[in-house]
């Protein structure tokens, strides 16, 4: 910080370039379909973003997509995003910037690819201006992204990883979220080499449910946000329970039902699906058992003969990180 | 206390008779349909209970009911609990009491009646009996008393009567009840003169809910978890939308979108159902406030003709309370 406006809000230097590292998420976190998501350590998405004289976006290389996402300005959700914040503060006709992306998570995994992308290069541009505006005044502008990635404006992967740790969204209209207190756990995180688009995993969810079922989901809902409060790890276990979306996306996983056996018997506080799959994760209460179990489902999924990457994270606390 | 006993518990002094408070309740405290609780300080029952010479259980007298409850050991939901609790101790053979129920709130009104009953006597008993069981113990007793009166064993009056503040029940099966952070708020409560009989009430609610409103409603009872845990009275108010049981139930109570217009205006923080209704209940700032609510909210329905009784109360921190 190089001191304080006259009306008070802090002075940042105003670098020419900036690489910014946005973390992966677990949306839909267990029992909170829509509204609760997490942040976690590894992996995630690099951005590196350079000022340049003409004002305009545009990405200038991308590292890591096996050649799938548009360079196309318009099209790609980094700068699109990036366009309409610029856009929103008046700069979009005096500021321009190149754009690097490096994909460092599989894209279409259930971890919040485009997420971290968007996030990344929200941060970014932002830091550029001198960070005119605060983490959460970046949502929206994210949200535009997703929609822009996947035909809904969902913000459980774009809000923690913009503001780190376990992020409640209470209301979308109008926007609402709520930071809860981040769980001392570990992640592990297996993606299996099957893809399921989200669009696609969306239609597969009934539109109506049973009453006694959404009661039961809520119950479990407050019993894990009381667990985070509470650091309850026991109650937090307890309440990793869906009954009402997992059942359904469970078929697109392979061996869904042995994968979490195995996770619980190695130690796995509780087990769920991440976002919409295929990747699946388990809360762990330290890094050896992660990995531990990461190793299991990994061995297990060679066995049916589907590949799968693996990540052992902790939580991540912080949201995006300035690298250099 | 009296001391230990070798196995460590504690000696209580074992009274010959007891007088004993329970709390009124707001159960389904808005978007917590069957899952959240709430006590509060005023209105409730009392139970005098006195140990005699020969076993058995007889309800000697009832106060306040007009005559509605039954005095037969085996139908009167206070008498049969104690019994069972007796029967589980082993000490039906061996201990008799006479109870008298004195009832202090209205019967049928959604403030958890015949549960501030049931709590009153089985904590009564386990005074006279030297406190065997805590008073999570006592839950399931005090459950098995709801399903004689009301046809259900919901646990969302009879926890929060026995432990006080703002219960989650978190799961039914099994049974894992968790008591939040009690807020800092005042209770208007208005009981307007129409029946709703509980049974009927919950025949009413479709068994059956859009997946979109559930996701709403899991959003809003995260947001008022996490608004009790944070004392953000803001977060708590606007937790409290209830989209699939109160748009039913407001139908069984007069001019309802008035009164909540009118508890609104007045400067509640929230308004909604006590349990069945069809009480209607507001959590306020302040006591001048909240009896400020209660007061408008009885002319109105004056004005239409409909009697009420009007309550302002604190949040219960302690559950039921000896008296003498």
């Amino acid at each position: 910080m190089l001191g304080f406006l006259s009306n008070g809000l802090p002075i940042y230097p105003m670098p020419d370039s900036v690489r910014v590292f946005a973390p992966a998420t677990v949306a839909n976190l267990v029992c909170g379909f829509d509204v609760l998501g997490l942040a976690v350590e590894r992996p995630g998405d690099e951005v590196r973003m350079t000022r340049r004289a003409a004002p305009g976006v545009r990405v200038t290389r991308i590292t890591g997509d096996d050649g799938r996402l548009p360079l196309a300005a318009e099209r790609n959700t980094v700068s699109a995003s990036v366009q309409m914040l610029l856009r929103h503060l008046g700069r979009d006709a005096d500021f321009g910037v190149d754009i690097e992306l490096h994909k460092q998570m599989p894209i279409g995994s259930g971890l919040g690819s485009s997420a971290a992308s968007t996030v990344a290069g929200l941060w970014a541009i932002n830091e550029l201006l001198g960070r005119p505006l605060t983490p959460l005044e970046l949502l929206p502008f994210a949200m535009q992204g997703e929609e822009l990635a996947c035909g809904t404006g969902h913000a459980d992967n774009v809000a923690p990883a913009l503001l780190g740790g376990v992020v409640l969204i209470r209301s979308y209209a109008p926007l609402e979220v709520v930071r809860l207190p981040a769980p001392p756990l570990h992640c592990a995180i297996v993606y299996p080499h099957v893809e399921v688009a989200t669009r696609d995993a969306r239609q597969l969810i009934r539109r109506t449910v049973p009453l006694h079922d959404a009661v039961t989901q809520w119950g479990n809902v407050a019993g894990l946000v009381s667990g985070l409060f509470l650091n309850d790890i026991g109650l937090i276990g307890r309440s990793m329970q869906d009954v009402l979306v997992e059942p359904v996306r469970a078929m697109l996983i392979p061996d869904f039902y042995r994968l979490r056996e195995l996770a619980m018997h190695a130690g796995a506080v509780g087990f769920g699906i991440s976002g919409s799959g295929p990747s699946v994760f388990a809360f762990a209460p330290d890094e050896a058992t992660a990995a531990a179990i990461t190793e299991q489902l990994q061995r297990h999924l060679a066995g049916l003969g589907v590949g799968s990457e693996g990540y052992v994270s902790a939580v991540n606390q912080q949201g995006p990180r300035v690298i250099d």
